[in-house]
Formats: C-alpha cells, structure tokens, sequence
C-alpha cells in the first residue's frame, strides 16, 4: 500500500532515534524532517498541540507522538515485519515495565549529573550507578533484553548508550566498570544497521549537549 | 481456566482503582490484599522490587507492576471480555496517548495545588486549570474519552473524579465551572457498577490526603 510516512525529528534526541530505530527495523520508508526547536514549525505545533515535542510520526496525514507509543504503533501496523513486542501478554507486559522504567529513570536521572551540583551531584551519581546497576541486573547474560530477539527495551535504550561518554564525563564514572554486561550489550546492538545508522559519535553528542545545556 | 489472581493494593489509591474497575469490566474474580505502605509486606517488596509501590496484579504467581500496564496486561489476558484498548491501531495509540497525558499530568500538578503556596502555588492552579480543559476539550460532546465505549482513557482517569473534592478545597475552583463536560463524564462513569464499586466518597478521600500529605 502507498503511504506516507514522515518523521519530525531532531538528530541528537534519543527518543527520536527510537523510532528511527523502530521504522528501520520494519522496513518503512519514510521522509524525516529534522526540526528547529528554538523556532517550532507550524507542522510540528499542529501534530503535537499538546506536548508540542519532537519526536513526531505522520502517517497518512495523522500524528502519532510520545516516542514508545510511537514504537508501538510501528509494531502494529507493520506487523508483517519482526515483531519488537512480544506476543505472549505477560512478556509484553514486562516489555512495557522495563520501556517506562528506562523513561522514567534515563533521561531524568542522567541529566541531573550536569544539572546538579555538590551534594546533590553525588547523591545523582549514585542515583544513576543505580539504576544502570538495576537495568544490567534485568539484561543478566541474554543477548537482548528481551532475549534472543532484539525488540521494544532495546529500541528504547539503546539511543542513551551515545549519552553514555557525556554521563561518565559530568558524573565522574565509568559506565562500563558499574555494568559491564550492559555496555557489550550495546556494542551488539550497534552491529544492526538500524541502530548504528541512528547512532552519533559520542563526543559530538557530548558537545552538543554541552552547548545546549550550558555545563562546564 | 482456574487461575489465581491476587490484586495488591491501598483503597484510595487512584492507580489501584484503575486496575479494580478493568477487573470488574472483564469480570475476574480477584483476591484483593490491602497493603500497608508505612510497613511494606514481604509479599510487596518481592512482587515489585524495583518501584515498591502498589498496585501489583499477581497472575498464576507472577507479577505485574504499573497501572496503565496492568490495564492493557488485563485486557490483553481476557480479551473474550468487551475490549478496553480499541482494536484499531491509530485509535490504541491514541487511547495510550491520553492515558500517558493523566499519568503525567494530573497526580503531579494536582497535588501541587497542596504542596505549594503562594505565587507557585497560584501558578500550579493556573497549569492544573490548563491541563483539565486540554482533556475537556478531547472529550468534547464524546459520551466517553474514546467514543460510545467505556474504555482505557476512562479508567486512567476516572478514579481522580473522587479528588476532583481535595483539588478544588486546595486549589480555590470549582473543577464544574471549568470543565463541566468533564465532571458529567464522571457522572456517567459512575454509573457503572465497575466504577461505583471501587469509588470513596470525595469529603473520606479529603481527609486521608489531608493526613497522608499534612496539608491544611
């Protein structure tokens, strides 16, 4: 079937690079419409009225937003690829577990090794050696976390692992001596095309970051 | 099938309601085990032992953590019950969207409305007023969140109706004057023996929020 597919994105963002991931693992083509968020356009504003964020899937003129709804809604309906969910509903339900897990905890606890300082910078580091230490406890020796197939908490974390060199720089720590397992894990997943090709250099990701956060 | 199903949960708890009313929708019979927060159960700790947080839904002696997961777990499970998520894959990620949009929104601002005080207290009144006229206005003149069926979105939201009281007490409004579509919904929800069941008299829920939170 002719469809149209776009993407309203932003290179350096994980959670664009999800779905990124997501549409490369289903085979999709589609246009990507990388956004200035210092100057929203008026698409992104009508197909996100209410978070207003990237990113953002159009699909046949409808927008689909929050990024592991997004993956989700990828899932279902290019479902003749390789599923990223389970099928089993309790396997799907652990899924959904560790995606919130990794949204709530990532992102919100990574950041707050640049936002924070003295006291509150330590007890954020370890803070976050913590929950790495709980995400390489769930990963264990599987190959992915969902086993054997790569799926659903590997789209979702995997984007953060190009955050790792700016979360040990500004948290004065090594991710890979607190979870080893985890970063091999995901050196294995950079080898999928669909992965390395939304990957970035982490010291420019670092950069970046740096600029728009306005750490030292 | 016999299957055992054992809800661990607190009776004010809106999460926890969330999972009772999808129960009773489906029409599972459930052992419901009351938890104390202040002395969490050895059962809790080892059900949920990343979050320690209720609700749990122990099915066949595996656990399932998080409401909104909880709720398409349940409705995944028992599907010959009538669908909570709707079968379409653009109206499901909907359906997750706003169910995302009360998760994010309406326990963070709402209890703003008594842990601050002054000019950012009359600020989370003005966000907690903006936040309940988005979902007003994606209620429009619908019977329910998702059309004639009673569904996700309404059971992500309706368990807050019974603190729609303590909002509007704290918050100095009247949730009626400023969403009134909204507070006939509930109305209509609580017609349902699913919703009524598991529903507190809003003046009760006011006085445990006001000695669980010490607010005035």
């Amino acid at each position: 079937m002719a469809e149209a597919v776009v993407l309203l994105d932003l290179w350096v963002s994980p959670f664009g690079q999800r779905c990124r991931i997501a549409l490369a693992e289903k085979g999709v083509a589609y246009e990507y419409k990388e956004q200035d968020l210092d100057n929203k356009s008026p698409l992104l504003l009508q197909a996100n009225p209410v978070h207003k964020k990237i990113p953002v899937l159009i699909h046949d003129g409808k927008p689909v937003c929050e990024s592991l709804i997004i993956v989700q809604y990828i899932d279902e309906v290019w479902s003749d690829g390789a599923p990223l969910l389970p099928a089993d509903p309790y396997a799907r339900a652990q899924a959904r577990f560790w995606g919130d897990f990794i949204d709530k905890k990532i992102y919100e606890y990574g950041t707050r090794l640049w936002k924070l300082k003295g006291e509150a910078h330590q007890e954020a580091k370890k803070e976050f050696i913590e929950i790495l230490k709980v995400l390489e406890a769930e990963l264990g020796d599987k190959k992915y976390f969902g086993g054997d197939a790569f799926g659903y908490v590997d789209i979702a974390l995997v984007p953060f692992c190009a955050w790792f060199y700016t979360f040990e720089t500004c948290g004065g720590f090594s991710v890979e001596a607190e979870a080893p397992k985890l970063v091999a894990w995901g050196k294995r997943c950079l080898e999928r095309e669909s992965v390395s090709k939304a990957f970035y250099d982490p010291v420019k990701v670092y950069e970046t970051l740096k600029q728009a956060y306005g750490f030292e």
